[in-house]
């Protein structure tokens, strides 16, 4: 169902951190679904949460953790979302921080939990503690593929990727791996990206490198406008290369690599969406503003009239036009507007492009990728946003998933 | 398809409101598409239209008319929506107008029409033009039914209401149609409702009337959040009842009778909703201001995720406080919340309540109607959404109505 997404052929190890799988049961059978990522000492570890008010006890766990310390152990947990489980949910989590962190001799705060799964449920909190020991002891740098697979839910394609980035001191590497195919899955919540790099650099500057990466990357992809209660995205620097960032050149070009990573792994995720069919980017230019732009791109994203007239590939305009009209822009100057699907002009000045044919449309809108670009005419600021389009599949998913 | 949702057995006309139909052949064969409503000299008509940008070429025209003069004649069309047309839909637009106000004797402005149906399609004028002289001819006052029928597209149930009121003066009478069933429906666009009333008041007191019985109504649905670019709610007043309002007290009671009659045409638009298999209320109680509350309740009325859910009558809590917890309340406290559904509690203090079991969960979600209600523990401000669920059936009257 994956629209053109392939899984990597290998994913690069990054020197320093380890990794490490195991079929812990904790609600699959016969497959990997508990993970162990573990940073040298002196990795630093940035990372990002969902900003949902109904947060997941992990979520909330691993925030606190982040503040606190510098944590270099990541332990990752598929099938239970422990979220919606109140104090009990914070309390296994925290157990299990406890119980990883003394077996390597470090604080609670030393480890970051994350959880994807069905929503309600409690954590089988003795399963992980029972696995944290093989975990300890089958560490590898080379496991990213096993960790990409064992942390998917109902992902249908393994996401992952690497990029290597030359900068003035030598070359080091970013590995990605994420997984997630709607903002939030039914039950199977949740958007979780892990990236590692062998870059030396502070946590700080680190979390403020990501943060940027993320904007326009895990940011600006939607599904279906839900935001999960566990999403986070998370960035662990082990510094092995000694490679550092020199000079604002060095700065541009890591900044670029992490930022080429998360696009990636962000769009796998959207290519992967429950039902998708077609793979959309939606471009807003000549705004006022970016904010503008992105109000504009975020309405056609999130129409369910544009998306299931992106299933039927039918050139249905007018629902494109209608969406960027209710977007809220002030003083819309719609004599100005033009709209463009795969280099097909079909709105120009407002209305119907002379030159626009039904045939040409079809024909635009028959692709599995389009780019959907829209002018507003009215400034310089642009935004691209990431989704897919709308199916009876996302119904199905969505609907029978517990039945 | 509609839920819990039968045409109503007859509407009561109004002193001074005459209607006619007519099947012009706008799009449909052999059935009434177009229809003309004409108050008697005196009669106040009051609006309100589509807030999208891009709105239609009638609604443009209708608005100018509104603000220029004293209409009391509607010409009304099914089957092209007169919306993405250019100049020449207004031209067409106008015509119509220019025509009937002459057959009148009155001036262009004097006219408000209203299209629904195919975006994108040149409006057949000149069927409209022939048909003006026979609808003039055929005005009764008691052709409501037939009007309601006419101005239908994808309906599939009829939808109208009378109520009477007593005042101090005496009774009055209001009765109102509308069509729609989905705020944008595919590309037969569209929401209209039109109510006729034999008060006698002012416009301006009319207008904020009405402004005041659309904001808990009309606006306070959605199928799918999308605007329509022809959305309009019109009411005229004949004065032919010799009653005024002559307090307060007949103030609020006319209020209350208008609102109600604009909340049962609202609500039969969502019951008739795109594919609904269930009828939504969802009430958001002790927020800190009606905004406040509103902003939750359309979080949870628009996620694809709920909805799908509530479709599939799965009790899935989890999506609905994803969706409370996604609204953007400032500093929510999730301790305080609690959700029932339809009377049976199932979070309490931002978690699952001790005594609720799935099998009651399930027996809520089973019903056709449900009332989601919200309490956030930190106001006395309440709104009260109306939706309905997410089908298949969505999807497919969605993705296959051009096929």
């Amino acid at each position: 169902m994956a629209v053109a997404l392939t899984p990597p052929e290998r994913l690069e190890p990054i020197a320093g951190l380890s990794l490490s799988v195991l079929a812990a049961g904790i609600r699959y059978v016969g497959r990997d679904d508990l993970v162990l990522m573990v940073g040298a000492p002196g990795t630093v570890t940035a990372a990002l949460f969902t900003q949902n008010a109904f947060c997941a006890a992990p979520v909330q766990v691993a925030k606190a953790h982040l503040a606190a310390g510098a944590p270099r152990l990541l332990l990752i947990n598929a099938g239970n979302a422990n979220a919606g489980t109140g104090v009990a949910g914070l309390d296994a989590a925290q157990a299990s921080c406890v119980a990883l962190g003394r077996l390597f001799g470090e604080s609670a705060e030393s480890v970051l939990p994350f959880s994807t799964g069905v929503i309600g449920e409690p954590l089988p909190l003795q399963k992980i503690l029972t696995a944290l020991p093989f975990l300890k002891e089958h560490l590898a740098e080379d496991r990213w593929m096993a960790a990409a697979r064992a942390i998917m839910t109902t992902d249908t394609v393994l996401k992952g990727v690497s990029q290597q980035i030359r900068l003035s001191g030598g070359t080091i590497t970013v590995t990605g791996m994420a997984k997630g195919s709607g903002m939030i899955h039914p039950d199977m919540a949740t958007m979780l990206a892990f990236i590692g790099t062998d870059l030396r650099l502070e946590q700080a500057e680190l979390q403020t490198l990501l943060a940027e990466a993320v904007a326009d990357s895990f940011n600006a992809i939607t599904v279906d406008g839900d935001t999960s209660t566990n999403d986070a995205v998370v960035c662990m620097a082990t510094g092995a290369s000694a490679v550092s960032l020199a000079d604002a050149t060095d700065r541009a070009h890591f900044a670029a690599g992490l930022q080429a990573v998360c696009l990636t792994l962000a769009q796998a995720i959207v290519r992967d969406g429950e039902g998708a069919t077609k793979f959309i980017r939606i471009q807003v230019q000549q705004a006022r503003e970016v904010q503008e732009a992105r109000r504009v791109a975020e309405a056609v994203a999130l129409s369910p009239l544009v998306k299931t007239a992106l299933f039927a590939s039918d050139p249905n305009w007018g629902r494109i036009l209608a969406a960027v009209g209710r977007a809220g822009v002030a003083e819309l100057d719609i004599s100005r507007v033009t709209l463009e699907v795969n280099s097909v002009v079909i709105v120009r000045a407002g209305g119907r492009a002379l030159e626009y044919t039904e045939a040409a449309g079809q024909q635009a809108f028959g692709q599995d990728e389009l780019l959907i670009r829209i002018h507003l005419g009215r400034g310089v600021a642009t935004y691209t946003k990431y989704t897919c389009d709308f199916s009876y599949d996302y119904v199905r998913i969505n609907a029978d998933y517990r039945s």
